[in-house]
């Protein structure tokens, strides 16, 4: 294992130090337990937005902290759940007095932490919602997840609901919204290489060298299929019909196209799947209307990408477009 | 080779095409010859900006073309200069009429065709200055290079540069600027692992699974010495020890810390190697004023990083603030 880091046992303390170095003006970092909190957080009147997971899916969540997303993040070891206390902090810290939002990618862990911190934050008299995000439709039950798993919608979804509670919308409002978002998007991703856990220290699966999975997970959970390398032509295909058959998209839909990169992805190549993707959509009607193209959610150093398409309407698109001020996702302030 | 790629020889151009659909908001391309030019070039009475280089360093230059930044960038062939051709095109269209400034990363074959296009520019009536960069520190003389070779500065003069550009300061006073931002930066970097070049299909050099090499070049050219792998805390002494004692920075500098990531590197390692760097610096009285942590100046997929250092005044600072608004670099705007 060759990685740019220290004690194995300290990446994500050290990695989060470097954080609250990095952007004091944007967030703070509490350690005990490990909260990132938007700097001026709690606002008042404000519903709170919270997530989390485990560490390793950088520029998620911590990144998206900031005016217009976040307003903490909750970030576990190295692709393990936080703790309820983490989830707890959380959501005291940002509690301006209009509830909080919990937004939690379906997995079992998560779920279950992220329901227990809401039962606490329940009895201290924060209202709690909580919308689970199962975007992928690889496969659909998988080694940490019953149902499918949440991956790329989770991050528009952080920027959707971010965008209508800076407006002042409730609690009620902005989850619902929420399960919208979630409703209306569908991903699956693909990988070249795997990734190496530090505490592990070995590669999480191996794959030949003409090898690639299509539909794998985040954490590097089995996919659909194991094949030979293709062209990204091909991918892009295996990748897209299945989301576009899912939910379904149909000529006509105006779309949010999200190409990300799994980490260890060139952006040159990520450039390469767009340009396919928005092809294969042109030839069936679908209209791009947004899109998003970068590594946003990835799986440390992974090679490989994930296609997210979420059917857009005009509220989501004026939110999508809406200023939004965070270390990973900035425009319009 | 595995990589998100049809055929190797249409890797830019499809890349491109992928820039084009996805950015139409922020700039056009033109493919024979080759140019990224932001939508509204030429911009009346403000002095315009390109740089260029291979491919393959993504985001630089392609998705710093915009508000703010650069007016064109030329993009080669994977680690190959781009053409005199293409950077007179690039200079062509972003004159308007107040000249044209070059930033030229100190490599041969760009230094050679950036010349030739100045010259036929200049043929034209189109008043051009050139900047060459040449900020890293680790070898005097390399593969590709007569002198230092010109990396993450680069990146900085363009922000630089771009805003003074946006100012309406004039040709001679933007060019200073960037030798002056040149000047006073320096960088250093290292990889944990070689890239592939698509058209080699091979790695570019050989690395055993325990060591590095400090002081790699951007093309994967050798650096200074090739040891075993170290835990983060020795890495970036080793990158920043140099660069602190070339320029030299002292105690009560302030300076912007550029932490780079060669592609392949994931966040979470870029922060804690920004941790490492704020206790070295801290410990030496150098004030960090400003920081960029991520991925910005690449070697494909290669994992590793670079540290840059800038020493500040005021006005650098400021236009370091000013609005940026690229797919690579955004804010304020």
């Amino acid at each position: 294992m060759k990685k740019l880091i220290n004690r194995p046992e300290d990446v994500v303390r050290e990695a989060l130090e470097g954080v609250a170095a990095a952007h004091p003006d944007l967030v703070r970092v509490t350690y005990d337990p490990a909260v990132i909190v938007r700097a001026d957080a709690p606002v008042q009147g404000k519903v709170g937005i919270v997530s989390g997971g485990g560490s390793g899916h950088e520029p998620m969540h911590g990144a998206f902290v900031g005016m217009g997303m976040l307003d903490a993040a909750c970030p576990g070891e190295v692709f393990t759940s936080p703790t309820p206390d983490q989830m707890l902090a959380a959501t005291q810290a940002v509690d301006g007095g209009a509830g909080v939002l919990h937004i939690v990618k379906n997995y079992t862990g998560d779920i279950l932490n992220f329901e227990m911190a809401a039962e606490l934050a329940g009895a201290e008299g924060i209202p709690v919602e909580a919308v689970v995000t199962n975007d992928d439709v690889a496969v659909q039950d998988s080694l940490y997840t019953a149902g499918r798993r949440g991956v790329g919608v989770t991050v528009l979804a952080e920027k959707i609901t971010g965008a209508a509670a800076e407006e002042g919308r409730d609690l009620a409002t902005v989850a619902e919204l929420c399960r919208r978002v979630n409703a209306n998007g569908r991903s699956m991703g693909m990988a070249l290489t795997s990734c190496i856990v530090p505490a592990a220290g070995v590669p999480t699966f191996e794959l030949a060298d003409d090898e690639m999975e299509i539909g794998i997970g985040i954490h590097g959970e089995p996919g659909r299929e194991r094949l030979k390398v293709e062209p990204a032509h091909d991918v892009v295909r295996r990748l897209a019909e299945p989301i576009l058959e899912d939910l379904p998209f149909s000529s006509g839909d105006d779309v949010l196209a999200f190409v990300n990169g799994m980490g260890g992805t060139p952006d040159l190549e990520l450039y390469i799947v767009y340009n396919e993707l928005r092809k294969l959509l042109d030839a069936g009607g679908v209209r791009i209307a947004r899109n998003l193209v970068g590594s946003y959610i990835t799986s440390l150093e992974m090679a490989g990408c994930s296609i997210t398409l979420l059917k857009l309407d005009d509220e989501l698109t004026r939110l999508w477009d809406a200023p939004v001020k965070t270390a990973g996702l900035r425009w319009g302030a």
